[in-house]
C-alpha cells in the first residue's frame, strides 16, 4: 500500500521528538508549520496594530474590504505568524478576502488574559481601519479556536459588535479536559495528549485559575447571540470531544453550526495542505461558508 | 414583531393536542405532514417492492439512475408516504434524483424487527432494478434516521454493498434516552418529550428487548466502513443531542460526518418545506451534499 499523504504528515511530525523547552518547542513548530512557504502569488506584509505585532496576506483577486482575522494555534505557548503562513494565506485564498494573522503574547512568560488583550486590541485595530464587524470572520486552529470563542464573548460582554462568523480548526475548547475523546483517540493522535495539554493549560493558567472560567474553556460559555459558526476537526484527535461538544452547546443556543468531522485527519492539518489534498478541502469548505456568510 | 415561519408551523401542530390512540395519531400526522402537496411538477407513482409498498417520486431534469431511498420518520408508530411526501419529493429534487419512499409496517402491530426486514427488502428491491448502490443514498428523519443507520449496520454484517452516503434529519438514535437535551430542550421543543418517546419506544421495542442494542440504538453501533453522512438537527430539539453524540461516535470511527444545528428549527422541520424557508434551505442542502457524493 503507498504511503498515504496524511501518513508523509505524520512522519514529518515525529521523526523527530517534541523537544522539551519553550523555545525548542517554538522553534519546532515554526519549522514543522513553514515546511511549505506561501505560495508565490501571496502578497503579506507586516503590519503593527496597535502595539501587537500582525501580518496582511492577500491572494490575487480577494476582497481588500473584508478579513479574516486569524489566531493561530500552538497551546497559547507556541505557534507564530511564520508556523502558521501556509495555512493563513491559504485560507485568505478560499474566503477570497485579506487576512490579519496576530502574533499574540505567549505564555508562559504571558499567562491569560494577555491573549485576549491581545486579541481584543487587533480587533479594535481592525474596526479602526473602517472594517465593519459584518465584513470580519474570526478563526483559529486549537488553542487559537479558544481565544477566537474567547474574543466573541469579551465582544459581546463590551457590548461591541460581533464578527460575520467564526471557523474553528481542532479547537481547544475543554481545559478542565474532560472530554472522552482525549483517552479513546489517544493511540491515534500523532500530537495532542493529556498530559502535553495539562503543560500547557498550566502555563496558560496557572493555579489558582479556574480552568472552567468560561473565557478560558469556551465550552463552559453561554453561546447567545453568537454568530454561526463552522467548526472542523480530525477523526484522530484527541479534541474530536472538544469539538462535538462545542457543537452541541453553542447548537443548543441557537446558534447555526456546522461541524466536519474529517477521517483519518489529524490536529489542524490544514496548516499542511500543500501537500495534502483534504487540507485544500478543508480550507475550500471553510471558504464557502464564509463567503455564503459576509457576500 | 410579525410571526416568524417557524411560529406558524408550531401554531399548526400545536393548535390541537395529539391524539391519544394510534389510529388517530396516525391520522394526525398524516394530515400535518400533508398541509401542502407535493408541487405540481412531481410525478409519483406506486410501487411494490417485493412485497413492501413504496412510491417512486421524480421531478423534471432528475436522473432516474440515481436513487434517494427515504424510511419516514413517526416513532415506528405513524407516518407514512402521505405524511413525508412532500418532504421527499422535494428532497428529491434538491439531489436532483429520483426517490423511493418507503410504507414499511408499524408498531405497536409489528414490533422491532419487522421494520428492519422491510427496509432490507426495499434496499433488496431497488438493487434488483440494477442499481450500483454507488448511486443510492439512504435518508430519514426521526425514527426513519434510525431506520436508516441500522439497515447499513444490516448491509455491512450481511457482506453487502452500503449506499453511497446517508442523510438523517433529526435522527432517533438514542432509545434508552440518555441525552442531555431531552431535558434540557424540554420545554422549547413542542413535539417530542421523553414521556411520548418512552410510549414509542416500548410500542417499537416491549420489554425485554434490550434499547441499548445497537439495531434498536444506533448512537451505540460500530461505525465502521460506513458511508458520509449529513446529520441535520433543529436547536429547539429535545434530540439535539441524539444527533451531536451520533456525530462524535461516527466521526470517532473514521466516518466522514457533518451535522448542522438549524437555529430554532423544530423536529424534523424540511417536512414543512413550503411554508419555511430554512426548510428549503435544509433540503438544498442536503440535496448538495448527496449529489457531491454521487456524482
Amino acid at each position: 500500500m503507498p504511503q498515504s499523504e496524511i501518513d508523509a504528515i505524520r512522519t514529518l511530525l515525529t521523526v523527530k521528538p517534541r523537544p522539551v523547552g519553550w523555545a525548542e518547542r517554538r522553534a519546532r513548530l515554526d519549522e514543522v508549520g513553514s515546511t511549505w512557504s506561501p505560495a508565490d502569488d501571496i502578497k503579506c506584509k507586516a503590519v503593527d496594530c496597535d502595539g501587537v505585532r500582525g501580518e496582511w496576506s492577500i491572494a490575487p483577486g480577494s476582497d481588500t474590504k473584508k478579513v479574516l482575522l486569524y489566531f493561530h494555534g500552538g497551546g497559547y505557548c507556541s505557534g507564530s505568524i511564520v508556523s502558521h503562513r501556509r495555512l493563513v494565506t491559504e485560507a485568505g485564498r478560499a474566503a477570497k478576502m485579506r487576512t490579519l494573522a496576530i502574533d499574540y503574547r505567549l505564555a508562559p512568560e504571558h499567562p491569560f488574559p494577555a491573549q485576549h488583550e491581545d486579541a481584543l486590541t487587533a480587533w479594535r485595530f481592525l474596526r479602526k481601519q473602517g472594517l465593519d464587524a459584518r465584513n470580519i470572520a474570526v478563526g483559529g486552529d486549537s488553542a487559537g479556536g479558544n481565544l477566537a470563542l474567547s474574543l466573541i464573548s469579551r465582544l459581546r460582554a463590551a457590548g461591541e459588535a460581533r464578527p460575520a462568523c467564526a471557523w474553528l480548526v481542532s479547537p481547544w475548547t475543554d481545559l478542565t479536559m474532560s472530554g472522552a475523546t482525549l483517552a479513546s483517540r489517544d493511540l491515534v493522535d500523532p500530537l495532542i495528549h493529556k498530559a502535553y495539554l495539562e503543560e500547557l493549560a498550566d502555563a496558560y493558567a496557572p493555579e489558582p485559575t479556574d480552568l472552567t472560567d468560561p473565557l478560558i474553556s469556551p465550552l463552559f460559555a453561554n453561546f447567545s447571540r453568537f454568530p454561526p459558526m463552522l467548526i472542523q476537526v480530525g477523526s484522530a484527535e484527541t479534541l474530536l470531544s472538544d469539538a462535538t461538544r462545542l457543537a452541541e452547546a453553542a447548537g443548543a443556543a441557537d446558534v447555526e453550526v456546522r461541524l466536519e468531522v474529517w477521517p483519518h485527519m489529524i490536529h489542524a492539518w490544514p496548516l499542511w495542505n500543500a501537500a495534502l489534498a483534504d487540507g485544500r478541502r478543508a480550507l475550500a469548505a471553510a471558504g464557502d461558508f464564509i463567503r455564503a456568510r459576509i457576500p
